[in-house]
């Protein structure tokens, strides 16, 4: 009994001896010292703030308490806080200098120290004490029976002032919970821009009381009224988070033209009379909101005054809703078809000397320019908006790359090279479905090109992108997270923090801790599962989604046409995430066992191999009473028989041939079952 | 091979010729009639509507579509569904004579009609046919590769016209999300009513443009705007549902107190001067919004003049928010202790000949009558503001019962006796966690009294009330679904039909598929567990649910001052439920083996016992990093050591005295630890 007393007395002892590797900090702070001795939490923990902040802190220090006190149940004594200097002797001191402005380069800066008896978050601005106070959480530690932060000391600040997120609600519609849970997400994660995509060829998504009629026929009655809008603006800027709203003209414009016709590019040519007499016409073509994915023509038509009334009326009408500095009018994709086979257009060309249709599309974007600077907004787009007539006060997203034929950023170099401020989003798609390592490896400062300072600090930062073609309101969340933390590291953090393995084992951690923000993207899984399995038993399922990835790029959706916006997103690919959980694991025990094939790394190999047939094994009963299983077997029936033909091989009882075994294994490089991959298929390859 | 096919053949006629007892029918239709030949669903299918109903019913027709699709993962062609009469020949038909009124009395009645290449929905309203549509989404059956439905006749309507869910977002604010899913799942169960409970001594939830007061210092922030609640009243037109909103008065009025301490009945005593000339007077006490729960009294002041203004304003702003012909204005629990102290309330009562606080009480409701009747509404309070001076037209709510020291439902009868009608709460409160059964045979027509039909008509039908003292937006769900479910079958389907065990086995099913409306009844523990685990394997915490419940009644806030409205609800009891998943099934493997104790029923009680065994074990290695599991671990003990104890005894091999294993047993009957208790209790018992 003694001894048992001592053993736990040094547990004790190792968690105050916590090592700086050990903290599952994200983003990663600019300096931190773990110093000796820890601060216990108690019941009668208390905050008290100091200073001149802005009234944000008192709800954030709320909701941090909430948080901190469901994360250990102590049940804290300070409930609503709600005024300066509430509690002069608190543990937690926090003092801000000044009130934070929501927008780019605001300090965000805190100095995070943790004493034995006295905890203190020093920042100019609430919003650098609001980003230490989610270090703080981060730093919480326990042993086996109490909660305590390790004593420290910690400098932060972030390396890039954008730091962004935008999510696509056009596509699919996102109600107002998703984008607040996300948002809150975003604070997290110290993040502090919301892009909102909220038009494109899917649907208008912004209530319009001048023009109704971009609701009443352009949005399937799925839209934000201007209210919950404020509603959301208020949210985000509580947290610490800028909201850029984006309207994507003059392509993507189905939507748009499904209310108004009469301004699209599109010529419908009318043929009647008799051959020897006959009558010619035109007619404003028709639209219809789009249900697929891809790229359309509808466009809006640049040479048409009343295209720029509309759009002036509409910004007028929008602008006013985000108090921000930054509007995005989208400009992407753009292929000019329309205008090509337009008349009326090319004469428009002609007469303004606009050469090729990037020129006209320059011409049409620079008469949005006064129309946003009237409300106080610069000019955001995608890069396609850059050509030598754009104003230098735009900001360029970049966000080509080989898919579409272009090199990498390259636009991103080009933009601060020609004097532009830009933001990338090339390398940050995280609707594709990539692994995290290469969005985390992504560096907005280019490494091969020579920058001069100036043309550097025009790199603003980042954005992950999140399009709903394939997401849901109920996987979307799966689709952000937890990659987007390891983005927001890249943003935020210095940048030689790259170790991959670092970054792995503490986004484990983080994207647990997510699901107190009420994100989705652990919890739903179950929930795609159950249906699956038509309430059966969701083990095997479960398994199997651990070596299972959805295909990437642009795969999944072969051509747009596979799934339409209404499509069903309860399928097998829905409730699997790119880093399936079992491949790197896998991978690291063939590796040692490679290395050395004892018996004990040979065990660790076969136990994989064996769970896999037993999930093979599973799904076949499962698919007894479950038609959406059915789809799955044919791809669990090719690891099973991998996994059968090298345990085999592993016992040297294989009898195939090299070529016969060789298949087996080549069979589970495939991307013809269930919209998804197998995630171990390489280290397969290995064992043969 | 060809006998394989001849199984699976058989396989799907067995499906085709699914038994009537199968169906998993909830609330459990009027008449069912199950015929030959079932109708295999298709990517074609198609919905056609005809006749003359409320546009609500296209949202309503493409919500389930996309559940089917959800559900079968069809990729069905039909899109958004917004004109009549769009695909005549379409394979199902629904058929509208008129627009459904959302109130009661309505005509929900529906036909379905299920043949082998056609499916027709006949109802007079919308309303009906929407509960149709229900139905035929409860109908789905599959075989292993395919889902169709069973050819089969139903007629169907309710029992009673008003079946109602409250939600108590006063004491716990519930997010507009909260309330949207909980609408839905309202609908889903063929519910029409959902009450508003948004103003309680704990907050006031209505945004107020005219007295911005009680937003500003009574709400913590916490509150719905007026669009948001057009919005969600929009959103409940929709789905067939009723909204009745509830301001409670004359008691629970702490937050409007807080917001006007002017109209409070409580009298402040100042004393001063000396001895000889000892000087008083009195001032108005001041208020706070309370943050435990109980019974509390700050009351309004029915003497004051200003209280009726304030109260009349309040209405001329909250009517028009809600077209509902019903208003809730609470008036329960009031004990008169600031009126009895108030020597203006006293001469007031002897001034107006009111001789008890009761009398005093009806003064104040009266008073409000016309000032709903302005806005064309109907009082409705709860069962307190019955007396003989009430106006007949209110609605009486009955909910008392012996926790408050009176008969259960008597209220009920007291007041269709005396002409009112009546809505019965009492056996449908769900907050208090007592199991399904109880609520599911507490049937709103009294068996013991003798009614007239008159009488009878005036039993509106129930309400499940699910009170927020101990329920967050994160666990609500669960105490409300599924056993609200249950409720429903109770309000719609014929009297006769009590059966438990056809209930609970229908119920898993309901549950299960109500989870795609988005409700986190099931969900939602795995979250609640891992943050327990601390992110550790959490089988053994959520094996350990299944045989715990929270504490019933109003056990577990002992007092109502465990836990504040900003305690942690993240501990054990918060995912633990009502109807413990395991104790039904231990339970009956104990009577088994109790009536032939052959090895094959030793086997399952054993199973059992060694797992609760394993349990205990998993739940002390996780608690070695789980501070949160270390309250778990005195109770996971008691299970263990009468596990093991009883394993000795099934095996004759016990030497323990029967006292000493009479106390090993006893000491599982417990309310002691992490505010549950093992349901497994009585069963163990059994086995000594």
């Amino acid at each position: 009994m003694k001894y048992l007393f001592v053993l736990l007395l040094a547990g004790l002892t190792a968690g105050a001896q916590i090592k700086k590797e050990e903290l599952n900090l994200m983003p990663w702070p600019q300096t931190v010292a773990v110093n000796e001795g820890i601060f216990t939490l108690k019941r009668d923990f208390k905050v008290n703030i100091v200073g001149n902040p802005n009234p944000r802190i008192f709800g954030g220090v709320t909701r941090f308490l909430r948080r901190l006190d469901g994360r250990t149940g102590m049940f804290f004594e300070q409930g609503f806080i709600s005024r300066l200097n509430e509690v002069p002797t608190a543990q937690l001191q926090i003092n801000c200098t000044k009130s934070g402005k929501i927008g780019l380069y605001e300090d965000e800066s805190y100095h995070l120290d943790i004493k034995q008896n006295q905890i203190t978050i020093n920042a100019v601005s609430d919003l650098g004490a609001l980003h230490g106070l989610e270090t703080l959480l981060q730093m919480l530690q326990n042993t086996s029976t109490s909660f305590y932060f390790p004593a420290a000391q910690i400098s932060d600040f972030p390396r890039f002032t954008w730091r962004g997120l935008m999510i696509d609600a056009a596509r699919h519609f996102q109600p107002i919970d998703v984008i607040k849970r996300n948002i809150d997400g975003l604070a997290a994660m110290k993040m502090n821009v919301f892009h909102w995509h909220l038009v494109d060829d899917q649907g208008w998504r912004i209530e319009m009381k001048k023009h109704p009629k971009l609701i009443e026929l352009a949005s399937d009655g799925l839209y934000y009224t201007q209210e919950e809008i404020k509603n959301i603006v208020k949210y985000a800027d509580e947290r610490g988070i800028l909201i850029v709203p984006e309207i994507d003209v003059p392509g993507h414009g189905s939507a748009i033209l499904t209310a108004y016709p009469e301004i699209g590019s599109k010529v419908i040519t009318l043929k009647g009379g008799t051959a020897e007499n006959n009558i010619q016409g035109s007619a404003i073509a028709t639209y219809g909101i789009e249900r697929n994915a891809g790229i359309f023509s509808p466009t809006l038509d640049p040479s048409n005054p009343k295209t720029y009334q509309l759009l002036s009326e509409i910004f007028d009408e929008v602008c006013p809703l985000f108090p921000g500095a930054y509007f995005h009018i989208g400009g992407d994709e753009n292929e000019g078809k329309d205008w090509d086979a337009n008349p009326k257009i090319q004469e428009f060309k002609k007469k303004n000397k606009l050469a090729t249709n990037h020129e006209l599309q320059t011409y049409f974007t620079m008469q949005l320019v006064p129309m946003l600077k009237k409300h106080g907004k610069q000019l955001m787009g995608w890069e396609e908006i850059m050509t030598k007539n754009m104003s230098k006060d735009a900001i360029i997203h970049s966000w080509r790359g080989p898919n579409e034929g272009m090199v990498a950023g390259q636009s991103l170099v080009d933009a601060v090279k020609k004097g532009y401020k830009t933001v990338l989003s090339n390398g940050y798609y995280i609707d594709l479905m990539y692994p995290v390592g290469s969005h985390y490896l992504n560096d907005p400062m280019p490494k091969d090109a020579t920058l001069t300072a100036d043309e550097k600090a025009r790199i603003l930062g980042g954005e992950a992108t999140m399009w709903s073609e394939l997401a849901t309101a109920s996987t979307i969340d799966s689709r952000i997270w937890p990659r987007t933390a390891a983005i927001a590291e890249r943003l935020w953090s210095a940048e030689e923090v790259t170790d991959l393995a670092s970054m792995r084992k503490r986004l484990d951690v983080i994207s647990f801790r997510l699901e107190e923000l009420g994100l989705t993207h652990i919890r739903n899984k179950a929930v795609i599962l159950r249906n699956i399995a038509n309430n059966q038993n969701i083990k095997s399922l479960n398994e199997f989604t651990n070596v299972c990835e959805p295909l990437k790029g642009y795969t999944r959706n072969k051509g747009g046409t596979e799934y339409q916006m209404y499509s069903p997103f309860t399928l097998f690919a829905d409730a699997c995430t790119s880093d399936a959980k079992d491949a790197l694991g896998f991978d690291a025990v063939v590796n040692q066992y490679l290395a050395g094939k004892t018996p004990e790394n040979k065990a660790k190999v076969t136990a994989y191999l064996n769970k896999w047939i037993a999930v093979n094994k599973g799904l076949i009963e499962l698919s007894a009473n479950a038609p959406l299983v059915q789809p799955i077997l044919p791809l669990s029936k090719k690891l099973n028989d991998a996994s059968q033909a090298l345990l085999l091989v592993l016992d040297n009882k294989s009898t195939l041939k090299k070529d016969d075994l060789k298949r087996i294994i080549e069979d589970c490089n495939t991307k013809e079952d269930a919209d998804v991959e197998l995630a171990v298929y390489e280290s397969l390859k290995k064992l043969i």
